[in-house]
């Protein structure tokens, strides 16, 4: 494979298929990763995925893809609307960006419509549910094959 | 096929492809139509392409969609921004909607921040050039899909 | 009969009573329109009435109502929170405008509650659904007779 | 008859027609109530009409109003734009509220443009004059007589 | 007893427990100021419970607890959120303040996340329904002791 | 004498001289009052002094005075800054109005810079203290001499 | 003549001339349009004068001009202040563009102060009446020599 | 005991007691934390107390809590005003949620009278020292005894 | 006589009394200052009165003053809303200031309803015309006797 | 010549063309000057050319325009956005008033879209260049003819 | 060495130099603490320096910090914009702090406009590259020795 | 030596060390200015000094700076947070700007957070006293040095 996606995944997503199945689906992070990597693989990329709660380990591993990411695809959570470190992190990552949100964030509190990431990201995805990881991964495919 | 997506495009997107190829590419709206009518029949779903410059006509159109279209895509263009008129309009719509924006709007002057489709819409894809009419309609069709 | 009302619908109300009729009533932007000329031939006075989702075209209506009535019912729909066109058209006629708002616009969205029409109507009635309209036409009847 | 309108009138509406009636015309506060309890008669309605200068006034008025009035017609005068009291009470009374104003407000200081009794009123009627008042009372009764 | 506890209570409070009974409960006012006299005393306080929905009684009331009270537990209701008539006659009280709103006055509409009355109160109790009186009785009896 | 000023203070004024005199100095409303008394006298004018904390009670007094004042001087107090309704009171009167407070309101909180009464008033003094009530009777002495 | 000046009038401009040429004179849009064009010859220029109210038909001129017109001098009325997609149309054009109002927009209403067209203007005049147009057409008559 | 208490205080917390003794009194978080505990306990309740100047701490405590707690009183100190994560992760949690604040905030700088948690909060309590937790406490025992 | 008071007058009042003498009176700016040194005189101070269109000169003067003034009135003209470098100078002076302005600017626009002098002006006198000089006069003289 | 036209220029005007020649042109504020002068002759009228970087300068040059000059032509420079001083100093001017910016100030930052002057002004030109000040020639020259 | 100053670096500081060397210089964060620390044996004292990505490192730095450091010298990075709970540990160090940027903030986005620990630094050093933590040195070198 | 530094004190700083010695120390503006002609020329540079309360002088001096100034260091006062002039005249200098303040200015009124000059300076010092004079003699040196 030609090159390794970041995805990263901010707060409490890690509750994701945890809580109202009947709502949310029963589909974990777990799922939607495995599914985000299949996803690549069809590219003829592989995904390091992480999830983490903590804003400092989201701007650590940003750095890390510094030297071996070929592209981030971010689900920033909350932290999209609060964190200006995780904006200046991204700001020094060179290859593509892709941010992803799984709700359309536009349609819920007002606080929730501006995100710092936004300001570095290429692509925003917004309330695809799930599958906007998967369109994610399809874009930055795209990206990366054209780039070289 | 089992239904149609109409793909509208909103005011000033009839120059696509027609200026500055070297930056915007030359790929014009009907190839951008063309592509999207191909990824759509991928999934057994016709498009129904139409693009204007003019409000009421979007307006017209989307309520012509209310009999006769599974799903709604659409690059409002810049009267995502201004267009009260669209969003009531799409706010009778009963099916799926994805926004779509070439650029990351985000990115752009403040008053491309705030989107009133956005309030309807079910996902907003930005950012993902062309490309992001491609992930609009693999959207749309696994909404279609699940909704049967 | 003394004068004609232009009686004036703006963007989607031609969905009237055609959708949701156990929310809306199944009444029909027609049956309104009939039911207003009914009212207004009870004050000796006739109706026009017309609708359009396009603002040039309520413009041009509001032009030609400069020769020709004696006042004007409208309900300018989304175009009351963004036209400034329709604003400056109505400046320039000189009988009675009477605004209509089917819902009570003060309890939906904070953008619905600043109307441009507003700044010129002389009269706004909001919320008394597809009564408002009649109630606009005594309005207006009671404006031309006393400027006789 | 079935039932009675409460008609509230809020601060300084007691000077109606006191004070230059080359342009508020000579109707007083007494006229309109006469008038509107006429108009109401015809519909087989009471009224009870009540003005005060005083905020807990009209707020014990409304109060009453929850066992003994079948709608409230209500002018709140200035309290309109700065009385979250008054919004309480309408908000605790369960029949129809119709807020009327005799200017239209739209047209005065921007303080004026914000009613905080809107947020709970049915309808709301604005520069038709003493008029309104009965247009009011109109639409009260269509809303009591479809609520039988 | 060693003091008196003003226990005020502003507008439409006197609906408490009067409607809707399903979700409010069917605790009156008079119930909650009985349970407040009878904390206080197991704290060797008496009260003096008062009601009103008049801005300038409320004022009058604070006025003569300068002289009798040891402490004021104040629901200001709406008028927390518009009097600074009464945040001035709080500002000249000396005692303990603690202000008391039934529900969680932020997560409501925008205009009731802010009030005068806690630019003056010591303490601010919300959302914690009619056992927030009780809390606050809790809280002035510790301070009203700790400074003997 | 050839005229009667009405001296109106608003809510809290009277506790004035009453509390912390070693700040405020020992003058009570009651002082101010007999003070701006003379004062006028002094003008061949008489004063009707009032007080009250409710704000329909100022509203009926500025009503009186339509008939029987030939001039206004109000404290309003913190209705300044909240009420309309005294503001519309005030615009139905139709001789000079000045409005005083004894502090600087403008070296205070933000809400107290700004003042509906001043949007009516003639005159503004502010920060002079209760000398400030003598300056206004020589200003509306003046103004009353003047237009004779 | 070495190339033509696209003259376009927004919304209105078609009464100019028509209403109150007391005020506003007699002079209609096409004894404006043929001062301009006879300026416009003045400098070897030709003209192709414009009007309409409807916002698409402008932006369909502008995007005709990208081919056959050497500057724009465009008075776009009302949409100055709410139109994206003309200023979207604009900066698809390469040649010099003028804005023009008639009257001195700063003047007006706080709405008329903000021009999104002004965004991409080279120049824009205001408040010089109809000549404006011909100092507009001076102005790029310059421009379009400079360039040569 | 029939359930137990998360008790989370956030970031300097753990400094309290240690330093300016004098005005905030010798009281440590420790002694605070037996305190509520003891409270607990007469409630038939245990507690977990926590302390975290990590926001992503606070976070996976709570996430923790979904499974564990009846309830959650919450100090977020500074976090209140700026973190939209741990709002999120306590809407995951479904039992009642408590903040605490030992000062008032509203009476402090502009940025502290805003609390995103309070947006999700049951009650709210500020202002009444550390005798605040004990009240909370209070709270959580009687919505936790009701709900059984 | 024991003082002398600065009599500053900032840009454009050099024209007082020069245009519109059907308006604003044919009393020049030195028949203000002739008054005002009648009064001071009257109380048993001198007066220095000093005009300026320049920023800085009165900020010289407010410096020259520390040495030499027993108080300060001052109308700093259209400087009160723009010059925070007067207000710097004002604080660096010790003796008390009283603002004055001929009309009521909070009856203007909206920019003039801030002054950065009342930051530090112990008084402010507002449309008292020129009356309002001399009342001024008479606030410092009760000033300057009362700190002896 | 029947008159003299103020052709004044605010701050930082004195470097025209003495920086950047390759950007903004070899063309001084002499030149400017002497062009402006030259197309005034041309109407019969004369110019008085006048630069400071003093507001008070151009003010009392404003104040000397009251008796001397038929029209003025004033590029405020700075001064625009931040002096409420030369408004006032125009509002006492009769004649008419046209304001020239060299660049399009509305291209630039957000503080240079709001200009005092142009509350004054009866025309505003901007981004015509050096060019704008003879446009305003020829406009002031139009309005001093047809005045006449 | 007389003491300790701490020298925290806030999120992606740990970056510093290993990015497009040929803007930045090849200048590590060590080089930076190395030449720090030069500089501050030069003044006989002694630093600590310490960099994290985390929000509450800085947080327990701090903390420790007021035991051991004579002075802090801070560069907070994004959290300068975003962190109250960074405000807060400072607010409880008593020795002198200084905040360095290294690039000038004001120049840039404007949310980096605002910092909260602008509200406790006792100076703000900023624009000054990586030499700014040297000056930051000299200064907090002279407060300390003042203070002894 | 190798060239002059233009050391430029704005409004007020002429009374630097002459008032309240105890607070501000007894140091003068001349041995500021003194110290810092010093600190440049242990720099092998030259300072030229100049203080004046005039916006005008200032961007004389700074116009003059152009031809002969190698740096300029300036504590613009007051004038910082209104002089767009300013800021306009420092556009025009290509050396290196360094803003000084001797107090910290975000610790004060919200009005003096923004600074016009701060977005054309290359560095700002404030907060560090006159100390801050030599952190920017220092600042400029290394600049001047490193350009050669």
């Amino acid at each position: 494979m030609t090159g390794t996606i970041y995805l990263l995944n901010g707060p409490n997503l890690n509750l994701l298929g945890k809580r109202q199945p009947e709502i949310y689906g029963s589909e974990t992070l777990g799922d939607v990763e495995a599914a985000a990597s299949a996803r690549a693989e069809s590219h003829g990329l592989a995904t390091r995925a992480l999830q983490s709660n903590a804003e400092h380990q989201l701007i650590d591993w940003i750095h890390e893809a510094r030297d071996t990411a070929v592209a981030i695809v971010i689900n920033p959570g909350a932290y999209s609307h609060t964190s200006v470190a995780i904006l200046d992190a991204l700001n020094a990552y060179e290859g593509p960006v892709i941010e992803v949100h799984i709700s359309n964030v536009h349609k819920r509190e007002e606080f929730r419509r501006h995100s710092y990431v936004s300001l570095r990201a290429d692509g925003v995805i917004a309330g695809c549910g799930t599958q906007g990881y998967l369109l994610a991964i399809d874009r930055v495919a795209s990206l990366v094959k054209s780039s070289i």
